[in-house]
C-alpha cells in the first residue's frame, strides 16, 4: 500500500484501546493514520486518545468523540475498525451508519463473524446496505475469525479428501486481560457458574459461529449442532495478576460444539480458557488424505492476535467484494504494516 | 457450488494422473466434471483416461488428445488444471492458449507461483492474456503454493508486529513418489550431486518463489536472498520401495533461502527432502507479537497435498478477479468438494 491506510476507532474498551496503540504504531512508520475515535462513554469523550491509552505517547490531537455521524462525515475513513459489543443485538445501526457513509468496517463483534444462522435477517440488511453503498462489512478476531475457523480451514488447503476436523484451543487465562478472566467466571462458585449459565449469554461467544463457518467452508451441510459448557475448577490455588482462585472454585469455562452428520461429530470444536491452564496450545486435526496434525505451541496469544486480526483484515477489505463477508471470502490473512527487526 | 466444476486436466504425468483420479472422484459426488485430458506422450494419446489410472476404474469417455486447442474449443472448460513441467520457458504458449479459450488456469508450474522476479516480462504478458479473457490463472501445488507460503503468511494473520519468520520442511523423500526421489538424488555419489547442482536445474524449483512471496506479502524489501543447496548423506543403509541409498551416498537434498534485511536474515526457508528422514514436519516460527511456533506434525504429505491445492484451488479461482494472481490474492485455501466420512 503506497498510502496511509485511514482507520477510525469505533470502540475504546479494550480492545479499542489496543486497536488504537497498534494503529498508532503503524502510523509512524506511514502504513496507517488513526483519524478519528468513537466512544460514548462520558469518561472517555472529549479526551486526547493518547490520554486514554497505558503508554506515555504523546497527544494525537484525535479527540474521542461520541457523535460518530459527525465523525464519519469530517474524516471519510477507509475503514472503520468497530469493536462496542459481542452480539448483534444493538450493533446493526452502528455498522449501518458506518456503511452508508462508505466506509468498510472490520468488527470485532462475535456474532457478526458468521451471522446466517442466528441473525439471517439483520446478516441481509447488513449485506444490501454494504453492498448499496460499495463497501465489505466483516466481523473477525483471533477467536471466531481465525483460531478455530480460518486456520482449520487453511489446515485442509491441500486435502483431496477429508473425513473429519477437530480442533482445539487450550487459553491460560491467567495470562489474558482482566475482562477475559472475568468472563470466563475464574473465581466463582460452580453454583454461581451454574446461575450464569442458565441465565444465557454466557461462555464464548462465537463457537457455534466458528462451527458453521468451518462447515460453509468446506460444503458440508451439518445435521445438527449441538454445545455443551461445563465449568473447570481448579485443582489448586491460582494467583492471576487480577485474581486469586482458590482449589475447588471455578478456573473457567470448557466450551465445546460438535457438528454432527449422520449421528458422527465430523466436525467438533473444543475450548478451554481457564487460568493456570496448562500446556495451552491451539491444536487441528484433519482425517483426511493427506492428514494434518497442526499445532500451535503455547496457543495464539489472544489479547494481541485479536487486534492484529482486525488491523490485518482491515489492510484487505479494500480489495474484497463489497458485501457483508466472513473470513473465507478474504485473501489469506497475514501481518499488515510490519518490518524486519 | 450448485453445478459441477468442468475441468480439463492439462498434462498426465503422475501428478496430472493423481489429479485425474481426484477429479473423477469427486465427480461422483456431483462436484467435478473431467471434461477433457491433453498430453504430448504418444503412448497417451488416444487412450481413455481411465485407462492410464492405476485403479480398476471403469472406462470414463475421455480420450487424451494431443491437440489442445480442439480440446479447448469443443469442451469449453471452467477451469484448465495445467500440470506439465516446473519452468516457465515453454509453457507460456500453453498456458495463454487456455486463457485465450477463457478458461481459468491452474497450473503446477513451480516459477509461475510467483514469477515477478526471475519472468516479470513474462508474469506481465501472461496477466494481461489474462486479464484481456477476463479469467484468473494462479500457480500452486504443496510447495511452492502452501507449506513455505501461504501457510507461513496465515501464520502471521494475527500478528501486530513481526520481526522475522522461519520456515522448515522436513520430507521423508522415501515415503514419496519416485520421481521425487530421483529428484532430490537419492542414491547418487556426492560427487554426481555436486555435478547435478553446477549444471543447474537442480535442488528444489520454487524456494525462492516462497520467499519472495512471503516478503511480499508482509511488505517486506529484502536487500538480498542467499541460497545454499546441499547434499544430505545416508548414514546407514535407506531402502525404499523403489531405491537403495548405501551409507555415505546422497540421501537428497537440503536447499535453504534466506531474505536478509540490513544483513539479518529476518526469512528464512529451510528445506530439507531425502530418504530415511527423522521426524518429517512442517513448521513456522513467528518472531513478533504474539510469537507463534506452529508444527504440522509429520509434515504435510505432498504427493497428495500438491493435488489437493491444485484441485481446492480451482474451486476458488473462478471468485478471483481476473488476471494473473498469487496464493495471497486468493480466499483462505481449504478442501473442496468432501464429506465427513
Amino acid at each position: 500500500m503506497d498510502r496511509p491506510l485511514r482507520i477510525l476507532q469505533y470502540g475504546l474498551g479494550p480492545i479499542g484501546q489496543s486497536c488504537a496503540q497498534t494503529i498508532l504504531d503503524k502510523q509512524a512508520a506511514g502504513h496507517t493514520a488513526l483519524v478519528g475515535a468513537v466512544d460514548v462513554d462520558p469518561e472517555k469523550v472529549g479526551r486526547d486518545v493518547a490520554d486514554l491509552l497505558d503508554d506515555d505517547r504523546a497527544p494525537t490531537g484525535i479527540e474521542i468523540s461520541d457523535a460518530p455521524q459527525a465523525v464519519l462525515d469530517e474524516t471519510d475513513p477507509d475503514v472503520v475498525l468497530h469493536t462496542t459489543t459481542s452480539f448483534l443485538d444493538g450493533v446493526e445501526a452502528q455498522l449501518t451508519q458506518c456503511l452508508e457513509a462508505g466506509a468498510h468496517v472490520v468488527s470485532s463483534t462475535e456474532e457478526l463473524s458468521f451471522p446466517y444462522e442466528r441473525h439471517p435477517d439483520r446478516a441481509a440488511a447488513l449485506d444490501e446496505a454494504a453492498r448499496a453503498a460499495g463497501v465489505t462489512l466483516v466481523g473477525t478476531g483471533v477467536n471466531p475469525g481465525y483460531a478455530m475457523d480460518t486456520l482449520p480451514l487453511a489446515a485442509t488447503g491441500g486435502c483431496t479428501s477429508v473425513d473429519a476436523v477437530h480442533v482445539q484451543r487450550v487459553v491460560d487465562a491467567g495470562e489474558r486481560r482482566g475482562p477475559l478472566q472475568k468472563k470466563v467466571g475464574a473465581g466463582i462458585t460452580t453454583e454461581s457458574f451454574a446461575e450464569k449459565k442458565a441465565a444465557g449469554g454466557f461462555g464464548h461467544i462465537g463457537l457455534r459461529e466458528s462451527l458453521l463457518m468451518v462447515a460453509e467452508g468446506l460444503g458440508w451441510s451439518i445435521d445438527t449442532v449441538e454445545e455443551t459448557l461445563q465449568p473447570v475448577t481448579a485443582d489448586r490455588r491460582v494467583e492471576t495478576p487480577v485474581t486469586t482462585v482458590e482449589a475447588g472454585e471455578v478456573a473457567g469455562i470448557h466450551h465445546a460444539a460438535q457438528g454432527l452428520v449422520d449421528g458422527r461429530a465430523c466436525l467438533t470444536l473444543d475450548l478451554k480458557m481457564y487460568v493456570g491452564a496448562e500446556a495451552p496450545r491451539d491444536a487441528v486435526q484433519v482425517e483426511g488424505t493427506p492428514p494434518i496434525d497442526l499445532t500451535v505451541d503455547g496457543g495464539i496469544f489472544g489479547d494481541t492476535a485479536t487486534v492484529g486480526m482486525l488491523v490485518n483484515v482491515a489492510a484487505l477489505v479494500e480489495e474484497a467484494p463489497a458485501g457483508l463477508r466472513t473470513m473465507m471470502d478474504l485473501p489469506v490473512p497475514r501481518a499488515f504494516g510490519t518490518r524486519p527487526a
